[in-house]
């Protein structure tokens, strides 16, 4: 594991591409390959994309990789895929993204699935960013689809929040319901050329103005909420792209100015520490419970309701703990 | 905690919300009512409804409670809020229905929402889910907004699980990009009278077709795939409502009838005591450090990178474990 962490602080692709796997699989002792980067990582600006499925986040991250490879800027991007919990495996989109920047090695892309039942998908993108810190990337995107608990605690790993919206799909709606409102630090409505962008973009914009604070910690901060065209006219796309990459940098530059940074690093640092909470406390136990078929025995149990499972649990922490 | 358990034993049903109450929130020594409650659950059929946000799935709830009304079942429902991780607290649209429902002690009504950081909602279902069990509902409807690992922990609590998918939304690219697909036992097309409902009929029923077996674990089971009607015919959206209902317990019978119930029980039950070992071991260690402020003390040593998460992780594991 030190032999990987080696080669990755040196900058070889493979082993990070191996590593970051290795985070996927939660192969153990890859935490000796992490303790080792750790002390070279922070400098990243880490850049959380989400929204509803259908929203077109894939295609407008792919744009934001070429608006900040103009800009000069290197690109790491994580594409976070709700597929797997079943099936595993990346998306065909990552695969294609990943042929049209494969010739440039200033951008590195990875798609991140969660593999088993037993969690630990958010734990494995902050670790994976980490990858991409010491990779010397200089803009980290990680592209959700932003519905539930588990997607913001993903997004506490970023710095910069931005949700996208399209017109057409319910979205005052979405918005509410997935709780978006009070992550976003910018908001984007995409395919601004369709039916209803403009209704969608005066609603959204009520809501900022009504709302007094961003509850996502950046005091005084204005949320915009910015027009990205469709893919259809490529020209504009690009030039609203390039818009919104100038607005994602000047909310990082807000952050810094105001000394809100260190705020989102604590709010970052705390969910990497529960995590790692998680991955050598509770984890290991689960993993033990599963090898040796004794998970069964206990399931048993609890069918024939010779037992429930908070005793159950509290038998099991009493061979664990002290 | 005995005493409330006792009376929701007995029926109370301001004692069941009080319970469901603190297990959203997390008191501690729910776990002791629950303990009471544990061996007189497992009568109720669980009924996961998930799909992308705008799918219409509270509505398509509501009608399927007065289907089952009609039929002399007893229904309860939870539904899992997403908001809440930041603000807290039900969805509008929930006070509507309880409000639809208020008369009718036959229904019971809550939604469910995160709280706090520290994860715990699907556990909070798998348990409410028994509370309703315990009142005697004999249908227990489960709604969730279908996207990620942990809508997918939260549906592994029901027996039978409807996705619902709409026109219009990119329904292929959510069915896909959310795994929906292999969670599904019936799928619905809601809203079927919008443009594009009979294309998406088509492509759902030929996916439908090409995978062989319900990875789900219900084998020779064919996966329907249903056409519900808008609201704005009531008639048809009430029948073709009843027709959803009717199919939704035919699952349950083949489960039951083909020996496959067992099979659902362990995945159900295997979840929860996951879960209980969650609330058991990292939970407790996660509050002790949150109420002493250490927590903010080990952020302090990442933040300046005089440690790593890891070593702080082993250091805490070191204070409780053997």
């Amino acid at each position: 594991m030190k032999e990987l962490s080696k080669k990755v602080l040196e900058g070889d692709i493979r082993a990070a591409s191996r590593l970051i796997r290795n985070l996927e699989d939660q192969i153990p002792n890859t935490y000796i390959a992490m303790q080792e980067i750790f002390g070279k990582t922070g400098n990243a600006h880490v850049v959380g994309i989400t929204g509803a499925p259908g929203a077109g986040k894939s295609t407008l991250t792919d744009e934001l990789i070429c608006a900040y490879r103009k800009k000069g800027d290197t690109v790491g991007v994580l594409a976070v895929d709700p597929t797997s919990p079943f099936s595993g495996g990346a998306l065909l989109g990552d695969r294609i993204r990943m042929l049209r920047h494969a010739e440039d090695t200033g951008v590195f892309i990875r798609s991140l699935a969660t593999r088993g039942a037993m969690g630990g998908i958010s734990k494995a993108v902050g670790e994976a960013i980490h990858v991409m810190d010491v990779l010397k990337k200089s803009k980290i995107i990680v592209e959700t689809v932003g519905v539930g608990q588990q997607e913001v605690d993903i997004i506490n790993h970023a710095h910069t929040v931005a949700v996208v919206l399209v017109p057409g799909m319910g979205d005052e709606i979405q918005a509410l319901k997935a709780g978006l409102m009070e992550i976003a630090d910018i908001f984007i409505i995409n395919k601004a050329d369709r039916d209803g962008a403009g209704k969608l973009y005066k609603e959204t914009l009520n809501m900022v103005n009504m709302s007094k604070d961003n509850k996502n910690g950046a005091q005084g901060w204005r949320i915009p909420v910015l027009l990205v065209e469709s893919v259809l006219e490529p020209i504009k796309f690009a030039e609203s792209v390039e818009a919104l990459r100038d607005k994602i940098d000047e909310h990082y530059q807000y952050l810094i100015d105001n000394d809100l940074l260190s705020e989102r690093m604590r709010r970052k640092t705390t969910a990497e520490l529960n995590e790692a909470l998680w991955g050598t406390i509770l984890q290991p136990i689960l993993k033990d419970l599963h090898a040796d078929g004794e998970i069964n025995r206990l399931v048993d149990k609890l069918l024939t309701k010779a037992s429930d499972p908070y005793s159950l649990a509290a038998e099991v922490a009493s061979k664990y703990m002290k």
